[in-house]
């Protein structure tokens, strides 16, 4: 289900081969918008054009390109980006101050403009409802379409989110009014010879003024997109983008409208993580207590060490207490209780400072899960959540093996 | 060489199967000392033994077990590291408050004590002036030792440090009067099923007197062992200890002494990145500009991109970049050159902000080197340094396919 007054294009230009690599989104009136950047000082022309673009508050529409990423391409790079807003803002009748532009893939080189100025013309000719075409535009070697979307139905509870891999069910339309939100994303999947991009952009069709855009999605992104790590690296290109058009007549509080894009993007997140270079599981690592227990997340969810325990689906406890250990936040290993919970199954491997007798067969075979929780109980205080791969044989073959 | 008034033992007491897994290193004379220490939260009782012993400034001896890091074992572990420090007193005819304890291996299983006390008989029965054997019982999964040793003759230059694997030619004596420093390490090697723990032991016959130990040991560690990275993680276990025990009679200024135990250090921890889990090449990373180079180097040498494309021969600038410009410390773009050194050659890959045209084939082909020096340059300011090592399947298969 997509939001009103959003439509969608996605086109090959040639950019890639035998791939969608161009995409719009486009709102058919002007949209309120925010968004977030990386924080990246090695950052491509598209990144300080949006940023640039968004800081008025209000978007017409968005143009992808994938197959290049524009970066570390000087003064031209910086006129090319300008170009592809000034083709995209003709093509749709607006103005390129409307259009942001996003860019992912190899970095260094020129972006073939004559392809892309095809691109933007054949785009602005097929906007339509279906976000696929557009969704397989900004891909690169994710094996999988990330998308997600969820109604607002003012008042009443969040609604569940509908995704591509968790839960995928259609379900009806609510009886009440409702509005939209409708979020595709692109993850880590490397585009040669360079490093991976994490695109994301939410539309919704509620009225969102009065609201705090750039507040809420800065919140939002901060409790999904930020909790997601693949390989610790930061892209040169990363982007999160919000479109609020208002096309559903409907308004919802400012908590409510945040419960529905947070659970958009969280299912945008694990979608990625779980579609890391080459990922055999979601694992989700949830820290309690410690005054900083997300920056404990984080480091256990960059732990090569932890990370390749989970891909030989070995319970080592031993490691996840280290990485915790190293995260620079004090606590006291008497307090520690750790659990995996795998398969349906919770499983205790460390309990109040003392190591637990567990079955490692029995523990190693749930580990085989393709979703793996490692709950980190720390004492007292405030709990964190992060979301992130394992490490194997695939992550070295897609970025190893590929040369310049 | 090693230093006069020194003895080493290593043993055989069966923690490990068929190989060394207990030592000594020991002082005729009470020894100054300084230790530097893991800053992991998770630490094991040997660390705060030795911690607290070495507090005082001065030691007798050291005493090592590997095959078990007795880590997460309470108060019993707290127990078994005060008795081995006790039985080694024991055999030494010396006080257990100056024997410093370092254990590596594998964490939350008591150690079988009837063994350790009768490995500590045995070694203290051993002593010798042949410092392998010790150097044998610190190993875990490290392919090869790791040791090095220079002299220091006061009123010259440092010499050159003679080591197991850059400059392994043995040299004459100085004519005139000298010390020696002799060190050993233990690398990144997983122990089953646990971390990998970085030991450094460095014993000197120079008379210290007068010297401030702990603050050189500081400042010396910070430019050698803090400089080394194989994958982010650190041990609960970790210790790098100094003994000068003035057996040669000899006093040196405070420079002579910090540039000798510089050059020991700095190349024992080569040793180690070169040796690191599944590791083919040593990569340093040297960085020129910014605020904060080293925070800059050590993102590099951390970031699973970079070191994949190092693994895969990739001459790929955009992730070296990528990586500097997530460090956190601004720079711009427009500053930046890289050269990659391999094989003798010079390869220019980003110069004065834009791509540098070079020949990908032959860069790769250099890269080929077991040493690979990158060279980013950002501009005026200081410099800084980082040894680590390439990263590819056989890190993936040393820790993801044992099973606990």
């Amino acid at each position: 289900m997509t939001p009103k007054g959003f439509r969608f294009a996605g086109v090959r230009c040639g950019l890639k081969n035998k791939r969608n690599d161009l995409g719009m989104i486009v709102s058919d009136v002007l949209a309120q918008a925010a968004g977030v950047f990386t924080t990246n000082f090695v950052r491509a022309a598209c990144v300080d054009h949006s940023r640039d673009v968004i800081s008025g508050g209000t978007l017409r529409a968005v143009v992808v390109n994938s197959g290049n990423a524009n970066c570390c391409t000087g003064e031209q790079g910086v006129r090319d980006t300008q170009k592809m807003s000034e083709w995209a803002a003709a093509a749709l009748g607006t103005e390129p101050n409307e259009v942001a532009v996003a860019s992912t893939g190899v970095i260094g080189h020129l972006l073939d403009m004559a392809k892309v100025e095809r691109g933007i013309r054949e785009a602005g000719t097929k906007l339509g409802d279906d976000p696929r075409p557009y969704m397989d535009a900004i891909l690169t070697t994710d094996l999988v379409e990330k998308w997600a979307w969820t109604t607002c139905v003012p008042g009443e509870e969040p609604s569940v989110v509908v995704d591509a891999r968790f839960n995928a069910n259609e379900r009806p339309a609510p009886a009440g009014p409702y509005g939209v939100f409708y979020g595709v994303a692109k993850g880590s999947g490397m585009i040669a010879p360079n490093m991976a991009t994490m695109l994301g952009f939410v539309v919704t069709d509620l009225d969102a003024s009065g609201l705090d855009l750039p507040a809420i999605l800065k919140r939002v992104s901060d409790r999904s997109f930020n909790c997601m790590t693949v390989d610790g690296d930061t892209s040169t290109n990363d982007m999160l983008l919000l479109l609020a058009n208002g096309a559903s007549g409907i308004r919802a509080s400012e908590a409510e409208f945040e419960a529905a894009l947070e659970g958009v993007c969280v299912s945008l997140a694990k979608q990625i993580a779980r579609d890391g270079e080459g990922a055999t599981k979601l694992v989700e690592i949830r820290v309690q207590g410690t005054s900083d227990p997300i920056k404990i997340a984080r480091t256990i969810g960059e732990s090569p060490l932890v990370k390749t325990a989970m891909f030989g689906c070995d319970p080592n406890w031993g490691r996840i207490l280290m990485a915790a250990g190293r995260a620079g936040v004090p606590f006291t290993t008497a307090d520690v209780s750790l659990s995996l919970l795998a398969g349906d199954e919770e499983h205790v491997l460390f309990e109040d400072g003392a190591p637990a007798s567990f079955d490692p067969k029995r523990v190693s075979s749930a580990l085989k899960s393709d979703h793996v929780v490692i709950d980190l109980n720390l004492g007292e205080g405030p709990s964190a959540k992060v979301y992130t791969c394992d490490f194997g044989y695939g992550y070295v073959r897609i970025n190893a093996e590929y040369h310049t």
